[in-house]
């Protein structure tokens, strides 16, 4: 049994830098056609001298993969003349609160005072996305947040808005109450609630930021992403960290998933019979809301097996030692 | 600045076996006059030659403190020959749903088939103490089991029952509603919400069964505890671990919260303007409710400050490095 999908695209990863960089880069490069690079770096990713260079990084990375990284720059109050300079490079702008996430300290503590660059990005078409989520109670931070997406979305009607790595029934609500406003979901919000983090023994590896929510949670981001919701684009928010932030006394948020999306989103959508809608919800969406057309590439999944590596190098991935029944065999460019 | 607690108690601790118990329960009987000791070993304390046993190894590590150790027996159905042999050396007997925490695998899995035993101790006057969780969404599991209290409560009206190591509002508005239903809260719950868990970077040292839950609910217990509700009695759940069953993978639950335990609720009790009451929330309510008189010992705090050490041994403390305004000066036989 054979399946194929055509560009895929994940609209949410971490590559890091330096070593992590080089290692991670492929094992996305080589499945996706395109993908969104998040820019939070220590120092951010805030000025086209830096993106440039980072993106020169990722390329040399990638190795022969086709495959288009997406680059952001990392919300500040920019200037129009830094973002006419910057437009041609970059995929969006990425907005962090002050201290939401890992590295995201440089991020923006009051909306209202950043009001005059959304009005430039919305008139330059430049997509502003968002780790949406408060300082509160750590259950309640994304639903708290969606006032906030509310107000951005009805004060700047054109600005293009998406809501990154959504984790709540609230915020799939909020999906089609404003046409300009939409949503990446990761693999494991798909599968995952905090019981798997904390309800039997507590697993390090599945604590991520947005923590994974409640069972009813779960099942709407998963039926919304089984129907390829228009709105809703797959983005991994594949995020390597070292074992030792991960086994450790204050560990580290994020899943590392890229080895394994593609064949995992295969596996769940066959599980629901739902396979018909995976080329919309890994591409066609995302090319559709953003008008973007990403390179050409074919990739085919067989049920010869995956099995999941305990390590990529010192990094835990997702489903660690398991054998998932699907596998990449071929990408045709 | 002096304050002193007459035979403080603590109403439920786990001391666990061999060296880790040598090294604990010392830990816990320099401060408190008598402890109800958990019995979820492995093979459990069900019966009363492994009681005994457990109870002498207790005594030997006690030293020369002033301690009563009171002993619970594992929950299962047990005939009334094995109760009447075993009345006089019990405190209770300790119910755990199956599979509910640490070492619980032998507990219960089914309320209705323990009628007999429940109607046994009912009639011969041995309390129950309940670790009250389903198998649930882990924030839902207490709020779901208090069906249950309210069954055992009402079907046995003679059958004195605690809630153990309460985590929710929900729990402390059933108190009220049956005479026979008291409770125990740990130190940490009346502190800590699942924030303090995994809120920021996540925390292994701070992850218990029941898990802590939302402000409300934390906010609920301090104030039913601050004002030493008359039901409430105060149980730390302390419960150590290896570091290396904490800082890992698939890290166990519970804090070892025994040698902070008086030192900080002296401090939060002192916040909160309410030291008046500490005296009947760590003795006076459990004499009262179990009709039972410890050894009299007094237990004097002073601002003098303790340095919480970062181990006992393999285990970390709750707030290891800090420094608490109140230290245990001197205790009195």
């Amino acid at each position: 049994m054979e399946f194929t999908l055509e560009s895929p695209l994940d609209m949410h990863v971490h590559v890091r830098e330096g070593a992590m960089l080089e290692r991670v880069t492929p094992l996305t490069a080589d499945h996706f056609a395109g993908a969104i690079i998040m820019p939070n770096l220590v120092p951010p990713v805030d000025n086209l001298e830096r993106l440039l260079w980072y993106r020169d990084q990722i390329n040399a990375a990638k190795g022969d993969a086709t495959f288009d990284p997406l680059m952001m720059l990392f919300f500040r109050n920019y200037s129009r003349e830094e973002l006419e300079a910057a437009r041609e490079h970059i995929f969006g702008i990425k907005l962090y609160p002050a201290g939401a996430t890992t590295n995201s300290e440089a991020g923006v503590k009051e909306l209202s005072a950043a009001e005059d660059t959304f009005a430039l990005m919305e008139e330059m078409g430049i997509p502003l996305m968002v780790h949406g989520e408060t300082h509160g109670f750590v259950m309640d931070r994304e639903k708290e947040f969606l006032t906030s997406y509310a107000y951005l979305a009805e004060k700047f009607p054109k600005l293009r808005i998406t809501m990154e790595h959504i984790t709540t029934k609230d915020a799939v609500d909020l999906l089609d109450q404003f046409e300009n406003l939409h949503a990446t979901v990761t693999l494991h919000h798909l599968i995952i609630t905090l019981n798997d983090v904390a309800g039997g023994l507590l697993n390090p590896h599945l604590f991520c930021k947005p923590i994974a929510k409640r069972p009813e949670d779960q099942e709407a981001l998963l039926a919304t992403a089984l129907k390829a919701h228009p709105k809703l684009m797959f983005g991994s928010d594949s995020a390597p960290h070292p074992v030792s932030k991960k086994e450790c006394c204050g560990c580290a948020a994020g899943l590392f998933t890229a080895p394994v999306c593609l064949p995992t989103l295969v596996e769940l959508f066959e599980k629901h019979d739902a396979l018909d809608n995976l080329q919309n919800f890994v591409s066609g969406n995302a090319q559709r809301i953003h008008g973007y057309t990403p390179p050409k590439t074919t990739v085919t999944l067989e049920k010869t097996g995956m099995e999941v590596p305990a390590r990529y190098g010192d990094v835990v991935p997702y489903r660690a030692g398991e054998t998932i029944p699907w596998a990449v065999t071929n990408v045709q460019n």
